[in-house]
């Protein structure tokens, strides 16, 4: 049932131990899914519930501790995770912090991620009675996780190519799915099963955008408006297979596109070419970003302009002025160069990568430079 | 764009304020999807993106404040909440610190939430700071968002209601969809694409499972097994709708359905004869869980039988032994019994209901009390 073999989670855990064993953690507690996952193997649709908490312990030698609710026993002995501690759950007495008490109880220093991109998923009381029942100084395991988490193994490689090609082969419908005259949910309904037909197993993001001659907000969901001559239309999808995402976007002019925003999909292409011209390993993110910038004629100020992608749909690093994570091999990107047209109208263009040891591998099928029309 | 007239926001803000009141809590500080919407109204997808945390400010008298990232100014500004702080995401000096101390400081008693189901949207290390730099008292506001979140509006009912009908409408088209044969990942996919054609906005969770007789584990990803003759095929949705969830489920027999799985969904149909019988405002989430489990001849000792619904998928109470809840008119709920067949072999059942001042509104179809077959 696991997504890889037992040999995937145990090269990355012992990759985080030797870190471990570096920095002088004795033990890393982490309680949220994508970190979770990643080195258990423990994949499920439960963790939308919010009811109970789930906790895995990576001590600095021998194997993880899975202190987890007793429903999950029976998906977490499929992993090659071998020490199970159930607790009741849910329950009054927060059974669970006593078995995380003994596991912890020998580290005088403990790693969780507290830093950025990170969350705490358990109650903050119940952390803060943990943290005041051990003796330990905690740490932050960010940057550790991070290190491991943005350099993709070959079998992860494999996964987001498999979905970065079916959210390809989704968008290629455009045509046949989108017309004038559909009111916006409807083209985010179609999209959504045109993913799933595509082999998609999740939708778990869908966001965009359709106004006259391009659009400003792009975060909210669908109004019922109707696609109108003129508009530009974006979407940009967040679906995953085997828990690994896709996140890129497509721009489509309804009916004609205008000169201005025909032009600004040619600057943002452009912006991407240049940016495929330059990446290597041993750049900094921001130094991508800047030269996204430049080939856009913006200046420093800019925001991110693209993104770490894999178990979560943005992970870092951010190609941001700001993020000096040095990029190497085995990283998985999004390039998403965005672009004031007028007051309240830009676009935002986005592709997915994987950089590798030679060069850059395009993992969607690479948009054209000129905006296409639907009618 | 808000889901909501902004008369619901403010009624919900109000009725918060009266709690902080007479709880003495000068500000409640809001990290997480599920309570920054109940009370502003604010909608989107982008919480799938871990990099920016979001916050919302309630004092104890006046409007909401928002400390968010710049990125959702605008979505913002269609809602009710007029204070919207934005800073740079992400950015690595924590520029919301300085809002946030600022916001803040005049509190000398801060709510948020840190007891059951809660959890913290943002990093540790951040939180910390946050706290440190403050000298205020920080205090639990689970029960507080608790006992506002449990009681839907008509609003709200309304909105539960209609996803309900539409997963009800989806389950009914099973004899179409479903047949011996098909592998169960491909059961899952035509589900999920039914769901959205009849209405569905969104399929966050869907889990399930087949076998033999009867299923164990009910929280795995589908495999490719087909579905065979004398399997129990579950499917337990999760859709939603303008941020609402329905979370119900239905069993089939393929091919045949053996003595023991027909007997066992007769009890648990019957189980949940007798909660619909028995409910009523006044009486504890316990008490139900305890009619149930009689009705299965099961003791104490059973599990959890069902749970609040609504903006999140499991919300509370639970209907589990521990909980002691008082059951109110405008609680929307799970009737969730389950039993064990044998060993490795189990049944559960799932409805969703609408508690009500003369009594209960069953918001699922009703399923048959014999187990239907599909072939």
């Amino acid at each position: 049932m696991p997504d890889f073999p037992a040999e995937e989670y145990a090269a990355r855990t012992a990759k985080a131990q030797e870190g471990m064993a570096r920095q002088g953690i004795d033990a890393m507690f982490l309680t949220t899914e994508a970190e979770f996952r990643y080195f258990s193997g423990f994949r499920t649709a439960f963790w939308q519930s919010p009811t109970r908490p789930w906790f895995l312990i990576l001590p600095r030698r021998g194997s993880p501790i899975a202190i987890i609710p007793q429903i999950g026993v029976e998906l977490m002995e499929t992993t090659w995770v071998d020490d199970i501690r159930p607790f009741d759950s849910p329950a009054t007495d927060a059974p669970h912090l006593h078995l995380l008490q003994n596991a912890l109880s020998d580290a005088s220093t403990i790693a969780t991620p507290m830093g950025e991109e990170s969350s705490l998923r358990m109650p903050l009381a119940e952390f803060d009675r943990l943290r005041r029942g051990l003796s330990a100084t905690w740490v932050d395991a960010t940057p550790l996780i991070k290190a491991l988490r943005m350099v993709k193994s070959p079998a992860e490689q494999k996964k987001i190519r498999e979905i970065c090609r079916i959210g390809s082969a989704a968008f290629a419908r455009a045509g046949d799915l989108f017309h004038p005259g559909q009111p916006l949910d409807e083209v985010f309904r179609s999209f959504r099963i045109a993913l799933l037909q595509e082999g998609a197993e999740e939708v778990p993001y869908l966001v965009g955008a359709a106004a006259a001659g391009g659009y400003s907000d792009v975060i909210s969901p669908p109004g019922s408006r109707p696609l109108a001559d003129g508009d530009v239309l974006m979407l940009d999808t967040g679906a995953s297979l085997g828990g690994y995402f896709c996140d890129f976007d497509r721009n489509w002019a309804i009916g004609q596109a205008s000169d201005a925003a025909a032009s600004a999909h040619r600057h943002l292409h452009a912006a991407t070419e240049a940016a495929l011209a330059a990446i290597r390993p041993g750049m900094t993110a921001a130094l991508l970003c800047e030269v996204m910038a430049q080939a856009l004629g913006q200046g420093s100020g800019i925001g991110r302009l693209g993104h770490g992608l894999g178990i979560q749909l943005t992970e870092w690093p951010s190609l941001a002025p700001h993020d000096q994570t040095v990029l190497e091999p085995g990283m998985v990107l999004t390039l998403e160069p965005s672009l004031q047209i007028a007051p309240g109208k830009m676009m935002v263009h986005e592709e997915n990568i994987l950089l590798t040891e030679t060069g850059v591998e395009l993992l969607t099928d690479r948009t054209p430079p000129d905006l296409p029309v639907l009618s």
